[in-house]
């Protein structure tokens, strides 16, 4: 609403033209309706910034690359996952060491998109259900892990259960090392006392959603997309390409 | 952002017709530029609300009138004064000790239509200035309350401050008693500290807002807007007249 | 309709921005439903010149703040009054000899920043009302005009009842002279009749909307708002501040 | 202006459907630009009654049938030429007699449709034109006429030069009798006088305009449209076919 | 449907402006109901390609004057007839020879405008009639052809069946040359058996659809709109006026 | 184009809500921006389809439930694969010899609901990839599928390339059997040849699109979404849940 409002103000203060920076979209994982009668915040909140006047939007590591088209105005979707690989890559980790893991079935083109830049490495996706004549989840591994170094990886962790759980099963597999990478820390109790138990080997993260000093923890890393956004800002007030700055 | 999203879910759910219900609207204040550069949040709201697909809104004791023309949808706009003034009637203070004050110059068209409704009592206005070569401020009052029953009107309170120093002034110039009524009880802090440190006989507000229990207090009566806004529904839904009702 | 279908000509020639100048808006006192099923015609008025085509309107002294918010379109909105503010200021009355003066309670804020801006002078508030049980109509006035030289002020003279009837309850309060101040003279009948009556020192509109030359009497004087409006319009053309040449 | 205050109030005021009636749509001529830099005021119009909130128009004998299509909302276009026809029919000239002529050549496909309801009677077109190294006007009559009843068709007749013209052409060319027939009666000065002067045999209009009892005149004929209208608007109310009422 | 996909695409990569070049408004024809539950394409299409994003449309010989109203964008709509012309007039037929026809009563107002360039050429049209008591087609000729050389002019030839009868009613009547000339060469079948048959002398057409080689026969003339079309969005992109290129 | 028309006809006839009933979205695939400067075409017709006026939207298994969101007005989606899983439980497969795959990584989602319908069955994912600096593409089998009956999952097979190398790799990967289920059978060539080749046990598709009786081979089994469809327009005609059928 905030964000609304500054809009709001600018379109009647006369502003040329309006770009809303979105480092970290709220609602872009209610992109779909699961259930009949649910609503798609996310589609709903691309027509109110449209509507409060902005005319460009500069997001970060939407949840769907759909998100993209809920606008019809210019959207510069930027990954801060390249800020995370060049940290991965700085760590030497042997490439026939590593494998890259989704810890759900909805993760699995974004790891894939993410092991590509890997060096090509192998993939790997947990799966948990919860059959219907059965009330207890099982969690099953598509993919060898055994005696990897397991980088599993999501765009955002709120409360940390999904990406602990399949963590858990990496180390059951036989995973030598698990190390968990997001965007966005969104980081809802008790992301932190999960995160924090040991079952990671380090957790990285970009500072997209500020975390609170308390949230802190011994295996946090945070990285900066500060010169990201910074460029990104950049080119889109300057014409040039941020399509070029993607590849 | 709430009531949007539960509006978005009504739409996608194909609903006949949505009504949003907003007892309490709430940028309702920020209903022009004061100064420039300034959002109209009141403005943006109410495209916000159309825009996610209302067609039709019911609120109670909006800031202005005009908010009623920011929107293109049809907008029942109900009094609950009328509430507070069967209250007030129900205390049989006598006519001819009665005064109508308006704790701002903003207040007083608001403040005229309730002295009109009880029995044509005498207006009054506390208008405060902060002049531009003096940094002090003036409380001066417009009209007389020497031995009167002050009843101060407003149609929110939010930190208390205007209607306190208005009630010091009251007292000052020698009124009796002095009520405060006003509809929105947003009692922001220090509200309730100011309300229920004796200036005021008796706080008088409406439950368009829930108060906590942490800040009810021995002045304060709480009356319920819940028949007047049932009845008001039935009648939208029904097709009756709303307007009826107001009369 | 001419406004429009000249705002249409330009859109269709390619103009590359429109600016409607708007000296008088004339539905603004249409601001808000007083009864049921009425039409805010200055809502309407404002969605109209927006789907004409126009990028941005310059108004002066809507009759409400809030006619702003009627647009999503940026509004500059420029106060005729301090071209009245000026020539009265040349008349040299003396501070404390000035009394401010609203003709009813609805323009007690236009009143009041008039009454800031000359010295902080006093303000007063004539008070007209017509109680259920009584044809008969009072005029109350609140404050105190006795020996002062008394300023009328509203944004528009229609008829010239209203500011009349306000006119002789001073003079019979004891004001020592009676002035009308008002932006937009409407002038219909009998509104010349009234103003040129003797009742009024001087009555001081500006040129926002021409006064035919039947309609100038002996009271009368006519400030130019050519200059502000010249102004403005360069500063709306060359992206400079409008709220700079406000303060 | 007025039409589009009334579609805003009862849409302010929550009805179901607001149908326009509009017998003479007022703008229809500008239709188009004819030079640059012009407005298409018929479009406009359009736009604005859409806008202020209507759902649907009903109006009688549009300058041209796009002007249908300036509509996105459904129009109902009824032809009053009905009720001149049946006037026509009830003056039982010969069939062998009559010619239909269309006073210029933008009004050609209404003369032909005429003419093929009057029993298939033949077709002639006066062409004005004004050279461009010649400032005379040239009249020329394209068909034949001698001893024949001419029908002059046109959707209005406003200052009535363009027909007063061709019938003097038809005269000259050795027409017996002629007629001229218009639905709308705009009657600007000078057509009372150029249609009284003795070239129309009789002048056959539709009440779709009132036409002010100074205007009437001996030969002239208003033809009501009011049963046709009603009929109309009972189907559109009732979801009935309009079309089928058209054929 | 490609052009809206390519309007969409240069919108989402944030084009400063966006013009939709359109030598051949497809739908064109289809711009007023002729019946009850038609559709209005011609107005349809212009929805679309405004919603898909375009700023602008360049448009050459719409079917009707009216589809310009269709926008709310700028339409610049240029006469692809000038190049026509132009290469009439290179074959100096003598001006006394000819007449201009309009193959139905629906393109009497081009042919008019045609004839006028053509030294103000008379002007003849074919009027085609099946009236309801008989089954049977009549072709009334109104107008004279005898010894002339009949030009027939219309926006765009389709199955060229009308044209074709055209021509023979004027061979009938006896004018001595026929020549066809229209902007879009739409050729369905049979339009080439047709028009190559003999009954023409010449059929001038121009480049705003691309003539399939095959369709290209003996008398066939094809004239470019390159020049006008490039020098038209030259004059678009510089902000020239397009008013002075089409006087 | 057509469905477009058709609706709008519908609007103007007055109709009192309009379905538009799409078995096969078009455009569905391209649903996001893969590269920069690319249209979002699915997004494009979902503006298209609402501005010509549908009120509703009827679609089947579209490429992403995203696609949903691309509308605001309300879209029942539907799953044509209810019908499919109907007719392989008919098969008779012993349950522990099942095994789901996704032909790609972006199909995983679609493929694991699949599985979990079929008694949880256990999931394997077809992983190409081209990398970088390597020309040549790896196909990676994740997941176990030796032995099994291999069921290959997507929404749509156009030109057939990917499912039938997604089967090769299975057969080669010792699946004892492979089928492949999709409910748009596009059939761009060489499909028809590609999936007749002998690698597919069984190819099951919907009749969303007519299949040209020359691309019928001796694998196919089209199975008809007629009752599903016919009994949600029913549902949605009726104001019933659509959503109680989904479940």
């Amino acid at each position: 609403m905030e964000l609304l409002i500054m809009v709001d103000a600018c379109r009647r203060a006369s502003a040329r033209s309006i770009t809303a920076v979105v480092p970290y979209y709220g609602y872009a994982r209610a992109d779909r309706k699961v259930q009949g009668r649910e609503s798609i915040a996310a589609k709903l909140t691309a027509n109110l910034i449209t509507e409060a006047g902005a005319d460009r939007v500069l997001a970060i590591d939407l949840h769907s690359g759909q998100c993209v088209g809920y606008f019809d105005i210019p959207v510069d979707h930027v990954y801060g996952e390249s800020v995370i690989l060049d940290y991965l890559a700085s760590k030497r980790i042997a490439t026939g060491d590593l494998v890259v893991v989704s810890p759900d079935v909805g993760g699995v083109a974004r790891a894939r998109a993410f092991a590509k830049k890997l060096n090509d490495a192998p993939l790997a996706i947990v799966d948990k259900r919860r059959s219907a004549h059965n009330v207890s989840e099982v969690m099953n591994l598509i993919g060898d892990v055994k005696g990897k170094v397991a980088v599993l990886v999501d765009d955002m962790i709120d409360t940390a259960g999904t990406i602990t759980n399949a963590a858990k099963v990496l180390a059951k597999e036989g995973a030598r090392e698990v190390y968990a990478c997001a965007t966005h820390a969104v980081f809802s109790p008790p992301a932190v006392e999960r995160l924090s138990s040991g079952v990671f080997q380090e957790v990285i993260v970009a500072n997209t959603i500020p975390v609170a000093p308390e949230n802190v923890f011994p295996q946090l890393t945070i990285l900066s997309v500060a010169n990201l956004l910074g460029e990104t800002i950049w080119r889109v007030y300057n014409a040039a390409s941020v399509q070029a700055l993607r590849d």
